[in-house]
């Protein structure tokens, strides 16, 4: 109703770092933004793995994406799931039924976990890209705490105190020293059968070293800190299997009740929608004006998308490179944009447990410490709103003082079933 | 392991108000006991409306019960559900398939929900008794928003906006003020195609007034605040129906889809597990010592039992009585009990909207502002925790300054379902 015949439609699926940023430099201008997304709410994602680790609250890191624009007259926002384009008729086809016209289209749809063709997987080790992965996963951990603490057959305890992070990257890591801290630290009080002792926290990464795309020197302090933390390190070799409460590394037998996946990702469907070109991992091939080819009016970016830029190299998957080709594509439907798109790198952080990090700024390291307080501040910069940043900052400072974890519930309904036999039931491999 | 010949062996299921209270006064007496739930947390019930209207996360009003006794090294925290007590061979029975043998045995398990015989209307009218609930009801009520939004149909978009609250007590009360703001002020800046004065929320009362259990007075005073906010009253009779999305009112049909049950409470099963006298509501008839007739070491608190106290009055089923008899209950487990249990009321409190309550003393009885500002400085006292206070404080605050919102967020997935007619498909009744 609100759309002059002159004004051109934008339409922007997803609500990530990408598709926000598209949307925050179109906001007041002389376009109709249309913003798709199937959750109502922006995920802070880097900071997921606290949720996860019932450090943080969802609210805290998540807030609803009509706010972020509420104060944007040409910016519409609609809850629902995109299922296909239609290009030749320029329109996004939704779930719901309805369908959006658009003159210009940016797909900024992220990417999903994917188990490198074992899809069987996911049930027995959970990824974290959502706020509802975030919540599973939180359960199961602190489950795992709780059924070892009345579990009276120390095999079984040992069981449910064993966690498998599989994967070495950003991810994997922080994962591994905030469960570590948690099983570790955080709840020794509390309990009266466990001790900080008894939990086992094993990192599971198929390259030689963690972090591969942080400078050698880096692994090697991520590496000792988890360490320190009493994290066990198995490099070198993938997990060969996982099943119901167990996994196979090195053909040996681990029973671990909680199993979790931060090995590899795959982009969302959108190439398949457009039937474009795209890589191994389904990221749609862009032009350096990130332009779908074959598509003038559609652009693609963020983690859906594989940009290479003008010194030849790709733009790595992270939020700030996933930011600035939300405001390139801006400026280029604005037509504003006289380059091709160059991915500007001001640095990589990884966080290790309480109170360490590693920062790489082009030819400038840093760890430990000092790291972990400048990575703190920039998290905390960068998170949407003032109530969040306000509400995380106390909640760090409190988890810091006082090695609590105030996040720490158990919701969704908890069944009580009677203990199973530590023998996993299919021992039979569906691949080599 | 810890349990030296002597020392009596108490068990308490539930971990509520009635339940802490007991755990909390023999915490480091000379004591073993055994704190049961069916969750890892204990919710703090009176904000539960909070949560589900968004202002609050769940961690703001929830903890974990370890956290509590972590420092009482006779306390011990299992989290299981009790399914049976076995009276004779003074046993409590566990889902997990374990017992808890006692010496002492109080029972505190509170009450759920009751719909007075119709219980296929639970499907469509979820009640609010945990963080579960809320969370179910925080979705639903923010879905409503977001499919009126995008809804092109007039009627169908109306029935989104139709908010049904039934049951006219305090969290009758408090749901539809809360509610009313949410869905005419709180988001009217955020939604485009809806606004403030499209939504329709409607409180029913079986009785001629609201608040039963306060002076008239004040049931007027909060009659006027809610239509100040827009709520419509529906007093003196009770609702006729309730199907998917809609519900019968004065013989009319009503499109609604969000229905929240609030009327009805029925005691958890414990007078069944012990064979015991019950009265209507399913609550244990106790003696003037709290304990379970017949059964000399077993006591009932809280929402479970009924008390007469020496007034010749039962004990209303609100925090204050639960955390008395609690105490109680303790005192008369460590043999300090001399007289019968007396209610002592501190008075009652119930909050209107943004910035209006009441509250009754005696015959004090105070409405408005004021009473809003005594009624959260005891909320946020009373409340589990200095984290959560501070934390709930400055969400309030926050709230409170900008209107706005903070816990927003829909989880646990989204259909999109294809629009439903609007006519109800089963219009046959199943009782006058």
């Amino acid at each position: 109703m609100r759309n002059p015949p002159n004004r051109p439609r934008v339409v922007i699926v997803g609500a990530g770092f990408g598709g926000l940023a598209v949307a925050k430099r179109l906001a007041g201008r002389d376009v109709d933004v249309t913003l798709v997304d199937r959750r109502n709410h922006h995920v802070f994602q880097p900071l997921l793995y606290q949720v996860a680790t019932a450090a943080l609250s969802p609210a805290d890191i998540a807030g609803p994406i009509r706010s972020i624009f509420s104060g944007a007259w040409n910016v519409r926002v609609v809850l629902d799931e995109v299922c296909g384009v239609d290009a030749a008729r320029n329109a996004v086809e939704l779930s719901s039924g309805a369908e959006l016209r658009y003159d210009w289209l940016v797909l900024a749809t992220g990417a999903r976990h994917s188990y490198f063709g074992r899809d069987d997987w996911a049930a027995y080790a959970p990824g974290l890209k959502s706020i509802e992965d975030a919540l599973a996963i939180r359960r199961k951990v602190l489950l795992a705490l709780e059924r070892a603490e009345t579990e009276s057959n120390a095999k079984r305890r040992q069981a449910q105190l064993t966690f498998v992070v599989i994967g070495g990257g950003p991810t994997g890591v922080e994962m591994a020293g905030a469960i570590a801290e948690l099983a570790r630290r955080s709840v020794s009080q509390d309990f009266r059968s466990i001790t900080p002792r008894c939990s086992r926290v094993i990192l599971v990464e198929a390259g030689s070293r963690l972090l591969p795309s942080f400078p050698e020197e880096l692994s090697v302090k991520a590496e000792q800190s988890l360490r320190q933390l009493g994290v066990e390190l198995r490099l070198g070799r993938p997990v060969e299997d996982i099943g119901d409460g167990h996994v196979y590394l090195d053909r040996k037998l681990v029973f671990a009740s909680t199993v979790i996946w931060a090995a590899g990702v795959q982009a969302s469907p959108a190439a398949e929608w457009l039937h474009a070109d795209r890589d191994g991992n389904g990221r749609v091939i862009i032009g350096a004006d990130l332009r779908v080819p074959g598509h003038p009016n559609i652009l693609a970016i963020g983690d859906t998308a594989r940009t290479i830029d003008i010194n030849g190299r790709p733009a790595p998957a992270v939020a700030p490179a996933a930011k600035q080709q939300g405001r390139y594509a801006a400026d280029f439907i604005l037509g504003r944009a006289r380059r091709p798109f160059r991915y500007r790198d001001f640095g990589n952080f990884a966080t290790i447990g309480r109170n360490k990090a590693i920062i790489v700024m082009g030819s400038f390291k840093l760890s430990g410490f000092l790291a972990w307080l400048i990575w703190s501040a920039a998290h905390i910069w960068f998170l949407i709103g003032f109530r969040s940043r306000l509400s995380v900052t106390i909640a760090w400072l409190w988890n810091y003082l006082t090695f609590q974890r105030s996040a720490r519930l158990i919701t969704g309904g908890i069944s009580f079933p009677t203990p199973k036999p530590l023998r996993p039931r299919s021992l039979e491999r569906k691949s080599a």
